[in-house]
């Protein structure tokens, strides 16, 4: 299969890629799949120097997302890695995709560079048709986000259902952005929806700024910011304590899937903002109690729910495009899901599916101990 | 080293250890090391079946202690586990050491069998003395506790700096524990300070008894029970939600040094016993508070006591010997450890030492992320 890749790509993969690696050697780590008859390929994790969810359709190379770093600190944090103008953008709590355009059509990719039946049938409209068809070499890197998402369901009250929000054009191949003024010129004159902004700021002045924004984010229950230098290459993120607990509510509500590294995470964060913020008692406290009900309530929840014979999970509510839900039940199934679907009808032409992606560890592990099983430690 | 082992030790390893692995195999796996000149063996993980902290001195198999199981939930937990009536004892919240004897000294070895000098030193008096040359081929477990340990400092108002409490006789070899009568009568008889007891209770009656002991240890303070059948064979943790409470505390005193694993286990223990107990909404509360503040006070106290220039890390306060302190000193060194040596002084013919074990992971991280270190996550 991956000589299919390496026959038919023209032209080096390494040299398209940025990678050391020769033609044949990036071809075999590409995994091939096909959306409906139609082959792609793509990177699952990041190897050889090439970003994870690299994806390669017909000519097109879509650049993975790269993973952005994150600081623990505001100061110095930020004016240790910019030390020009930064561009601030609000950080959205929903799934990363990716749109492209290949032979004329669009296509949205999962981070894992999965084409995603679902998404594709959103995108594939004004002004993103437009856009791409005027811009075939870029790549759309945007925010699903609202409630109506198979990945990441979250409220936005500026959301109704779900919709994507532009923060990066990326060239396809090297993944190079735009810079942060080229995109937001190319985004209103198109029409193209974005993550919400909030202008620009020296280093110098960033910690206080960012401090100030995270409070009235925080407050909001919105997640952070990304900073971003003015050729857009440098990229560095900042979460509220409202978005660590809530993680963390949702990750001990399947408290056996979700890692022991996400629980560790996000404890230090906010042992981190508490400290550089020099937090009174009181609010000392505050944060101790959110955070002791954030990891401890759902995984009572959990517990209780099992055994209550209840399966427990992430529970969504898609609507769209019949073949796209379709599509999209298929592919998370194939990619060995348990999916317990709980509602499935149509409604005004939209087939709508409310289904629980069944937390399976959790659930087992649940019933096991509550059934005494031992743990030896 | 290991054919040392093989050469100096008569017999078959792997039969007098219950193991099916054959003796230079056996010989190979344990570390060869020395006291005071004198050359001993021990395993620091399990293998081929023998347990962890095993060790050899002269013709003396010093049984390793087993992992023992715990249960998340005391119904149906206790119940699975016990058919038969159960010997209720307190598990101490203290230091596993375990005394043997060889050619007519004492030796007292550490959970994973290190000879330690400072135990060593305190068990070479009576009533250890003779019970142990009374009895040559038993291995008395016991827990090291109090708050002058140099492992794990923990206040009993019953023990006066540190003090060593029984909980198990073992055959040399082979590890087979005597059963809990007899322990109590040969106890009594040579005057071994032991572990409190509960009493017995019969397995349908057994939640409700832990039920109702662990509350008042738990408000006492203190760390659990251990189950045991009548044999002494089968063994069975239970834990309160004060010492879970206060572990986190102590792990995340030194956040990156204890493990992610650590935080988990603990979260979990304590969402079993909520559940099980269908705690009120008001206790919930405060359970959630508690956790919420034994895991961020300590990480805000650990970044802020880095910033201020300060060492974090164990804290301990030893007293006795001044040869056996020596010497404890140079072992800790030896393994690798940091020490902070903040008082170190001679009283009444003892030599006291204040130090710290410095946690250097968490100090070094910590450091790297107020320096505006970032993380990719």
């Amino acid at each position: 299969m991956s000589h299919d890749l390496a026959a038919r790509f023209e032209g080096d993969l390494g040299v398209a890629l940025g990678s050391n690696a020769d033609h044949e050697t990036i071809a075999e780590t590409f995994q091939r799949r096909t959306y409906r008859g139609r082959a792609y390929f793509h990177l699952v994790d990041a190897r050889h120097g090439i970003d994870r969810g690299t994806a390669i359709i017909g000519e097109t190379i879509v650049p993975g997302f790269p993973s952005i770093p994150r600081t623990l600190v505001v100061d110095p944090g930020i004016s240790n890695v910019f030390d020009d103008t930064i561009y601030i953008e609000e950080k959205l709590n929903g799934y990363n995709v990716r749109i492209a355009r290949a032979d004329g059509e669009l296509f949205a990719f999962t981070r894992s560079g999965y084409i995603c039946p679902f998404t594709t049938s959103l995108i594939r409209t004004e002004p993103f048709e437009t856009f791409l068809a005027d811009f075939p070499d870029l790549t759309i890197c945007g925010e699903l986000i609202g409630m109506n998402n198979p990945y990441t369901p979250h409220e936005y009250e500026e959301v109704d259902g779900v919709g994507i929000r532009v923060f990066d054009f990326r060239e396809n191949g090297n993944g190079t952005p735009l810079d942060p003024t080229q995109r937001y010129e190319r985004c209103a004159n198109y029409d193209l929806p974005e993550v919400p902004r909030f202008g620009t700021v020296e280093p110098e002045e960033a910690a206080e700024r960012v401090t100030t924004l995270i409070d009235d984010l925080n407050e909001h229950g919105r997640e952070g910011v990304m900073l971003k230098s003015s050729t857009g290459e440098t990229q560095l993120k900042y979460t509220t304590s409202a978005t660590h607990q809530a993680d963390l509510a949702h990750a001990f509500s399947q408290p056996f899937d979700y890692g022991r590294e996400f629980l560790f995470s996000r404890v230090i964060r906010e042992a981190f903002q508490a400290a550089e913020r020099g937090e009174s008692e009181v609010e000392r406290r505050e944060r101790a109690r959110a955070l002791g009900e954030a990891i401890l309530f759902p995984t009572i929840d959990a517990v209780e729910s099992v055994e209550a014979g209840e399966l427990i999970g992430d529970e969504h509510e898609i609507r769209g495009d019949p073949t796209a839900i379709e599509s999209l039940i298929a592919q998370l199934l194939s990619q060995g899901l348990q999916l317990d679907i709980r509602e499935d009808y149509y409604e005004d032409g939209e087939r709508v599916v409310e289904f629980c992606k069944v937390a399976r560890s959790s659930q087992d592990k649940i019933k096991h101990y509550l059934d005494g099983g031992l743990i030896d430690q």
